[in-house]
């Protein structure tokens, strides 16, 4: 791989730059709730699609939404209802009877706490169920969510996948939505993308550990994973710029490609790249997918 | 039950305030590892003993050090180390290979952060045991633990005690040890008392409710539970305001016993009581518990 | 004094129960924007009044919204419509060019954090201003805000009037808004009461010291100050259960106010009361306000 | 400037690989308090070292701890002493008698928030001296401190300038020492590396903008700064991954360089980089600083 990035998008989009063909990827683009935001579907359908693009078989649902960090409450709640949308079309239309929603990643570092800043602003309402029976659901037209943030391993010692589990087996929710920051290979895909998929995600993966999937397969429910881009890899970013030099100079471009075969960015070995107002944008991306998801759980 | 206190300590003096006996119930003063420091034993032996302090058996030892928000080094160590002995001595001298130390409370609510705070300073290692095998231990002397501060039902919408069984299950400590804010009847004993027991405890108990106990019966290991009293409850304080009013004025003892029997609290329901600078003192209680905990960690 | 309460509603209250006129005092009774808030104006007019009242002269607007914590979109509405009436209603109407938000209290004690989380919230613009000129107001009829939360005296060694006096010297803002936690006597106000006044306040009073007075005449610039009561003085509660046993008991009322007389809340000096989800409402109370006072700055 | 640095030393270093001699400028590197600590000043003497180096004149005293984030309990002491010992060499060996310590960045961005950590790190003492006199600060030994963390200009509305100004004018300290994240131009260097200087800072200028300076001139005031390069600018990265790349084909050497003249940065434009783990460096070496300069404080 010759970048990092979590979008099934940006893996489909350097097949195009090379002009190659993939069997058993199906693309499909079409315009949001909204002008300006684009809903983009890459259907991974087989096992020469999924070798190809190094990713599970399923639906990556990209939304993007280039408007959405300039704070207009009309693109807000455009965005809101896509996510409700999506996460419906991702679930065939068919809503479940309970939700655990799992808040991925790291609440002391910025960039990593997207899960965690989720999580504290969802509806949660699974108690209220085991207090008021199930018509409690009936009445206000509300699911079964649950919701937790099990924090990283430096801080618990203690895989995330295994407390998952543990909190699975116990509490039985029909689904598990998994929210994580995810890397991108574009910078002005940060906090203005999300991406989400039915294939579920690797805790921890994000910051570059090869761990255990989180999926149906391992924890025996299905599992949805929703996803924004907070960072870019810095080696990513050092290889666009030479890029972008073999670009402007064409008749260097074989010696660029030579030097970019090496493995020169080991000088930003475990470095990433954020936007400089990163709080900001992390709390109001944050605080719309909580919404998106939050309209989810409210509508019949 | 004419108060609420959370302390074995209080519950067995206000036996001795009425001068009544008990029996299957021992009591050992000592001084601790400084003059100043006081630790009682209350060893609840039989069930009569049980019935009598409203307690499951077991030992509740109270470490008191009435200087400790004085902020002095010398206390403060010695405070840690009469932690560290005390947990030793709860565990009958012999320790175990892993421990899973769960922070109870609500990290949000200033006076009931006291497990989430010492969580987050505790020496991790679990992850360290699995990544360098047992070895990691005997080299540097460390204990295997995990820890996790698993919040409150109306954060997640799941019972505390889900949460642990499942983990529990999935990681399988030797021995859990849980921290959580305590109520107590005096207030001079706030955030300068340490209460240890091997009886386990109720999370959300702390708030009113009525929950299943965490220990080795719910959960198959030994549980040790370790609290510092952060909280009055606003009845107690009433009550104590007219029980002073009663010694004061001993012709209408018999009238102010009477409306004591009444339930007069209720304007204060749901309503604790805090010292004014609870922010401080919380985390240099937690930081002092946390490093205490961390001296057993450490010590061989 | 008998008893500590910050809202001039609850000073004048003390007087109807004892049945005593009070000359220089107004009292003024509505319904404010929805069935179920209550407006009461108290003003303070001339100086007997502030005798009695042991308050500055001025106006005391108190907004009770007892539904407000049951979180219905309908009732934040109308509170934040509300505040927004009343800050123009003590403003006479008249909007100033440059407001100075000041946000009072210790971000770090729950009950005292109204003041730093509601200027977390503010829709700051005075650095707009500077950058695109007095257009920038005029395009999108925001006026000039700046907003700081300046922390308490333990944090700083700095008394926070000597920074708000250095600070509205330096930038000029025609106006001061204070917000403050405050301590109500009775624990069915807190967090559903708002009081708006036109007299200033004194920061650091709320922990029970006497501080120099932030009002006109010590920074030169009218002084609005918007509180919240969010605490009840525990000396108070334990009073208040006297007096309930005095009047159950009328027989022994002398006895009980002689006993009110001396000073036995001794054993709760300070200590304050704060209903157990405090996290909860100062966060949605903090919100409201924010979202109110926002509106405000946004209308023309 | 072909990259971005706050640090002298590395200006220093930029002409040495150039092989230029720079008048104006006296370097002096010396061993620290423990083999591995390396102390460098950067003297710069008059306005040609002043022209050269792109800064004003003083001196710069860079502290590195390659070492620090191993967390070892000898390393830490060390540098806390190196920290005390070159904040006196910065005042000649003479202590003032009151200092305000100013934590300039943005407490909710990870690597901007090292000003307002160390602030809440430090010993506050103004307010007693206030209460107990000259004495409290000769019984005790302590300095008289006030310290402040005024927040960003997007939070306040205020420039950082207009702040300190004021309360500078009206608290009237005799020192003021600026704490602050800065930016390196070597990721190896980031939370390993203090650099103290008697010249002042630029508040704001860490993040892109032309801003005020902070120092005698401006404020009346001498002006020392503490900073800690938490970031490196992504297009500095950038840059970075070309020379590589010059220095491994000498042949395109002319190329390249004619590529790095053209502003080709700007799609990482306002990006910056930072190490995954920087939650953890950050609190690490801010508690280091703030007890470096506690260590300061308490010295007579």
């Amino acid at each position: 791989m010759e970048f990092r990035t979590d979008l099934a998008l940006e893996v489909r989009e350097s097949f195009e730059e090379d002009n190659i063909e993939i069997s058993g990827v199906a693309l499909k683009e079409e315009t949001g709730k909204m002008k300006g935001i684009k809903v983009t579907t890459v259907d991974i359908f087989n096992e020469d699609g999924a070798q190809a693009m190094g990713k599970p078989r399923g639906k990556y649902i990209t939304i993007e939404i280039p408007e959405l960090l300039n704070e207009e409450e009309k693109c807000r709640t455009a965005t809101e209802k896509e996510i409700e949308a999506q996460i419906l079309k991702l679930m065939n239309g068919k809503k479940t009877k309970s939700i655990l929603v799992i808040g991925l990643g790291n609440r002391d570092i910025t960039a990593d706490a997207l899960g965690p800043l989720v999580v504290e602003e969802l509806l949660v309402t699974r108690h209220l169920f085991k207090e008021f029976g199930e018509k409690f659901g009936e009445k206000h037209g509300y699911q079964n969510v649950s919701a937790m943030a099990p924090g990283v391993m430096a801080q618990t010692g203690m895989e995330t996948m295994e407390m998952i589990k543990g909190i699975v087996r116990e509490t039985k929710p029909d689904l598990v939505l998994a929210i994580d920051a995810l890397a991108a290979k574009s910078v002005h895909r940060l906090n203005t993308t999300i991406q989400l998929t039915d294939t579920g995600i690797c805790p921890g993966a994000g910051i570059g550990n090869n761990r255990q999937a989180l999926n149906e397969e391992s924890i025996g429910r299905p599992v949805l994973a929703l996803g924004v881009p907070t960072v870019v890899d810095a080696g990513t970013i050092v290889r666009e710029g030479m890029e972008q030099f073999a670009k402007s100079r064409p008749d260097f471009k074989r010696e660029a490609e030579e030097f970019l075969q090496r493995d020169f960015t080991g000088f930003v070995k475990n470095m990433f790249v954020t936007p400089k107002n990163i709080d900001c944008s992390i709390r109001y991306v944050s605080e719309t997918v909580a919404d998106g998801i939050n309209r989810f759980i409210k509508s019949k």
